[in-house]
């Protein structure tokens, strides 16, 4: 019979949604000893696992995984992500800060605040160009609903090349040639040493005048310092950043202070209850039928 | 041999773009009485028809083609108008605004500008109602993008029930249930006698509290005191206009100064002279060949 532990901030709501599911077999414990499944935030259950003998999957409630992932950890068991849950709010953070840039959104909003009529026109997602650092789940549905828009879709991943949606695909050391000619470069990647400031100097120099990175990633995969220099020298147009090195960001942060910067604060996708409590279920059910997970982690890669 | 008048603020661009087309047996000319085809603002070729007596068809640059369908005027030729190249731009205007609504983008520029971060949560168009008053082929085409986003779509239309993005239809007199229990209420009629004031006191209240009014269509379809009533007291979110009764909307408009409205100045969608070039090149190869032409008016309904 599988027994769980919940290791959440949300605990009791959890356990309310996944006690609302009546799942067959569970019962719930607050003890590491007799727990075989657990369920909750990577970085409240890292300090648990060693004194966990019967541990078999742990679903994390985020998407990223590093305390759980980091040397010496053990990985003598199946670890799930929830990075199902994102796509969908990725999707409406990045094109609804796309379709605010075309639109002149802000400006608008600051001349309207003038009471001046302004008739500048609006840009256009179609026919522009968006490269998707990262096509893994949530870069697919990106790339899907940049085709929604009409937009040309380059990916850059270690290997894959399985989504439907991305009309060219770059691997390897081509990350300079992908990001020539974009107009938006968009960052999901996870935190993993090999994604570890990615953007850097070159990168960034490599993209055209007119372009703008949208990061609802992980900090770490951008080198801040270039990436302030690009935008202070007017090399690039903006930046929308959600993730950082240090968050909150420091309220003395150059960032704060950059009219072509957009701070989000780390919320372009928020881990809501029920949706995580579902991927928890779904999983549960596979768990017990001995099926294939969803949303499995490979602790070689960290994602 | 077809005669073609260009009657157009951007008639030189527009000139360019139709001899490059290469269009077979065209001329041109810049005389009334010896053109049957017009292409140009309705505006700027409404004083001229009276003087045409060999005309047989005008392509309209813009969607709304009000002076021509006036009362009195001649009504013995095709009516086409350019309402095929606004869906995209439609689409961008209305999805940006609604997701910029949802993410809270002003909310967080204004804490970003006072150096604080913001945790605050975003919503979502996921699961959200939108009514879509018109479902012309604009309306077909926003019905399109929210399905993409996941949205339940009402549609208000005259009789047709023919696009597949629609999930519920209403008609006639049932425009206040209609109008209960919708996130977002998008606009999108054109100017016509039966649309005139279409949405006024009574509709707005039917809406719920949480509801936000989006007019990219024309002003007249809306009772513009009532609507400022509602916004000033609260009982309605939001408001974004983009026509208004009177354009450009004058300093002291009460508009100007609501936290709850954004403005945007008649640029929703704007005539793009290669796409609005494209219609006509297309309409006249129907034209020659004796087919129906795309983007016929009705003169009877005015649209």
């Amino acid at each position: 019979v599988p027994v769980l532990r919940i290791l959440s901030r949300d605990a009791a709501a959890y356990r309310r949604l996944i006690e609302d599911a009546l799942l067959p077999d569970l019962s719930i414990t607050d003890d590491d000893a007799s727990c075989d499944v657990v369920f909750g935030e990577p970085s409240l259950i890292a300090p648990h696992v060693a004194a966990m003998p019967r541990l078999r999957w742990i679903q994390s409630t985020w998407a990223g995984v590093e305390p759980l992932v980091a040397p010496g950890m053990r990985r003598d068991y199946t670890l799930t992500n929830a990075r199902g849950v994102f796509g969908r709010q990725m999707v409406e953070y990045v094109f609804g800060y796309m379709l605010a840039l075309e639109r002149r959104l802000i400006e608008k909003y600051l001349t309207q605040r003038e009471r001046q009529w302004d008739p500048r026109a609006p840009g256009s997602l179609e026919g522009k160009r968006v490269g998707l650092l990262g096509v893994g789940s949530i870069g697919a549905d990106l790339a899907r609903t940049a085709k929604h828009f009409g937009m040309h879709v380059r990916g850059y991943t270690r290997t894959s090349e399985d989504c439907p949606d991305v009309d060219e695909y770059a691997h390897g050391d081509s990350l300079i040639p992908f990001a020539r000619d974009l107009d938006y470069l968009v960052l999901t990647l996870p935190s993993a040493p090999h994604t570890r400031r990615l953007v850097n100097a070159e990168v960034l120099a490599a993209l055209p005048q007119r372009a703008v990175v949208i990061n609802p990633g992980r900090g770490s995969t951008v080198d801040e310092e270039a990436l302030i220099d690009a935008l202070r020298s007017g090399r690039l147009a903006g930046a929308v950043l959600d993730v950082f090195d240090t968050e909150p960001l420091p309220p003395d942060h150059t960032f704060w202070t950059m009219d072509n910067v957009l701070i989000t604060s780390h919320t372009a996708a928020l881990s809501d209850p029920a949706s995580i409590a579902g991927i928890f279920v779904e999983n549960y059910r596979r768990y017990l039928s001995d099926e294939p997970l969803q949303y499995g982690v490979d602790f070689n890669a960290g994602y």
